[in-house]
């Protein structure tokens, strides 16, 4: 984990290249244990598809899905696709179910019935079941993976059935023991502890703590973020809308979906649009999600310099102005995009409401006084010292800290507004702050110039 | 959780508000238990310094750390500094020892020693242990409460243990028992589950996994990323550098210091730096923190648009071209953040390495030569329909395809060589990369619009 030398990166990939080429099962499992799974992922990522494919199927199913597991999302879905549907439903099968059901629904509808009809079919209808909710509800991040007995069961019996299925649940992440009724609704809940402390001839409905806290199949980000942060639990059960046991949400698993959604922000926020990109993935792929941001940017784009096209010849008559307009455009939308990153943040933590637009502008309005003041006579000093015209510093100092404002302003409603509309605000409200701030910035410093232009040329 | 009725917000903080004022203690406790964690954060944040004071002090310090721990890290600082020292003690001495650190290293030198000299001595030395271990460290993130008991002890005695401390353990977060030699060493891990399955006289040095995995206090995020991908632990024990047990790093604190590192990196390349910013915090802290970075910004976009006052006489002669400065400028800003962002997150990912910047720079290029070209048409055709002259599209759409290719190729490396040179990626890329790209581009159109002067004017 220190610093690897020189090239180590691609040492790696050579040695696996090899190893594939020569089928070398022996030497690539030695090789794949050995190595941390950023450099597995790093050198999987060179190889070609065809590699690929056989690097996964010289493996066991196990080992395999193994390696499935150890690289992101992105990168699973590439190398799923690499595989005919029975060789990929072959290591699907032996992924915990949430993750099944994760990747199958990002191979998308036919990629994914090919791999789904080749699965055992009690783990393909699993699957079918968890795929059918919400990728960001309960039920899209539960697991099925669970221990579960009934309330007249005796604590004999549960340690009678760990002693026998011992290795299969050795996989599971088992905090608790459910104790449900004779129709799978849940009565309660025990902890190891519990059982470790109790005799064996006790029924488990006597021993289980009852009415213990679950939450919905549908409940959503918002509400599970709620139920964690209020109850220190690593995992909650899931019910249906009978009561009925379907799964376990466990802490870690929510908490990828947060953070997934945090990258998302950043991500979205930067351009880059339609899920993650690698560079690994094909270029037309790459190309394409960011030209489809691009195009609409540059329509914005053209649309705000109309402004300046309108003002021609008071650009012609002071021509030192040109050199401003650039500098104002980028400074509002700075300014701007920092209100967008707190309002994004705000609204993800659940600090703010999109009804609560008009105290967020307030309190943007305040820092946009300060901060537009300040700018505005940074830049006014820096036309004053480049031409010594006290008038050229007056517009455009004017025109940065008036539009300042307005960036700040609507750099902070921006967001709100569009998830008040249930649009995503990470997406689309940089391009429009820009564009407004643009077109506000280029008419604010040249209609106050056009008032003053004898004592600007 | 569903929608609440307008101006919902405003009434939780009246009602808080007027509950402290009549110090009504169990109306307070029903409305806070009541009230989902977010909507206490909100209302809180509403309340006045000394509000917030009296509420906490209204409080039992069990029930105020509660209130401190629902909230997010930047409001608990806050909250703490509205209390005395002694008040604050109380409070802190109640909270896990990895969110004291937390909290008491956020609040600086003088505020933190205040508190320590005020707790319970042995929970303030196991915090000034804690507040030692850098925060992104396995030290820094781990916590002392977990149970740990000697290799000759057997089973009886641990369950008798847990028996009469079952109350204080019911706050522990334990997956494992730690078996440890007489000089604190970890020797091994017990299961709950091998517990019980266990008969009273075995000794834990004979039931134990010997040579359990672990990771040192000084390991960093790196490092316990790879051991956490690598296995499928809900915890590990840390060990100090003889082997001694310090501490358990639980999976959820690793997660949630990666989940703040994306969100640090969403709001450093947004232009918030210094630490997230929150609406509820003074005005003067807010402003201050922006402008930091606004200030650098303005220098740099100063001296990029020197390039255009370098070439007045040229932009003069063909006064078209002020139009499109701003869209090449920011045009060219997009495309680069969008390289900025997917370097920034596969150097998180642990996907590239610094070194591997000649093969980032390619893929860029690949892009970046798709993406210049589609780009550049675009504009060269708005700018044809615009004033009818082939040649002001061919100096906006030639300058428009190469300024994308040097930006998606500086976007692309910069991050790496930032990152190279053990600086923050995500603070410095977005304003070296439009620096770079005005630069750039303003040179590249009135230059190229210079050898063809006659045909524009």
């Amino acid at each position: 984990m220190g610093e690897t030398g020189a090239g180590e990166g691609c040492e790696h990939w050579s040695e696996l290249h090899e190893l594939v080429a020569a089928a070398n099962v022996d030497g690539l499992r030695e090789r794949l244990e050995m190595l941390p799974p950023s450099d597995v992922a790093r050198a999987i990522a060179r190889l070609g598809g065809e590699e690929q494919r056989n690097l996964l199927t010289l493996l066991d199913p196990p080992e395999a899905a193994e390696v499935v597991t150890g690289v992101g999302d992105a990168q699973a879905v590439e190398l799923i696709e690499t595989l005919g549907p029975s060789e990929a439903a072959a290591i699907v099968d032996e992924l915990p179910s949430d993750q099944q059901a994760d990747l199958l629904g990002d191979l998308g509808k036919a990629g994914s019935e090919a791999i789904l009809e080749e699965m055992t079919p009690s783990e393909a209808a699993d699957v079918r079941r968890l795929m059918a909710y919400d990728a960001d509800s309960a039920g899209g991040m539960m697991v099925t993976e669970l221990l579960a007995f009934g309330f007249n069961q005796c604590v004999a019996d549960v340690v009678d059935d760990l002693r026998r299925h011992g290795d299969e649940y050795c996989d599971y992440d088992v905090q608790y023991i459910y104790v449900l009724d004779n129709s799978r609704r849940l009565r309660g809940v025990l902890r190891m502890r519990d059982l470790l402390l109790a005799s064996g001839q006790r029924r488990l409905g006597d021993l289980m703590l009852p009415e213990p806290l679950s939450v919905r199949v549908s409940d959503g980000l918002d509400a599970i973020r709620d139920f964690f942060d209020a109850h220190a639990f690593l995992g909650v059960p899931v019910l249906d809308d009978c009561g009925r046991l379907e799964g376990v949400l466990h802490r870690r698993a929510f908490q990828e979906a947060e953070e997934g959604r945090t990258d998302r922000i950043y991500l979205e926020s930067s351009g880059i649009v339609g899920g993650e990109e690698l560079r690994t993935m094909p270029l037309l792929v790459r190309s394409g999600r960011r030209l489809s941001w691009l195009s609409v940017n540059i329509v914005l784009n053209i649309a705000a310099a109309s402004v300046i096209a309108a003002y021609q010849e008071t650009l012609s008559a002071a021509i030192a102005l040109a050199v401003f307009l650039p500098i104002i455009s980028d400074m509002s939308g700075c300014s701007g995009n920092q209100a967008v990153a707190v309002s994004n943040r705000e609204l993800v933590l659940g600090l703010i409401r999109p009804r609560e637009m008009w105290r967020v502008i307030v309190q943007e309005m305040k820092v946009g006084v300060v901060n537009g003041v300040v700018l505005g006579l940074l830049l006014a000093g820096a036309a004053i010292l480049w031409k010594g015209n006290p008038y050229l510093g007056l517009v455009v100092g004017v025109a940065l800290t008036v539009n300042t404002l307005v960036a700040v302003a609507i750099g902070g409603a921006v967001p709100l507004a569009l998830k008040g509309l249930g649009k995503d605000p990470a997406l689309a409200s940089g391009p429009i702050l820009t564009t407004v701030t643009d077109m506000c910035g280029f008419f604010l410093v040249l209609s106050i110039a056009g008032t003053m232009l004898p004592h600007l040329s």
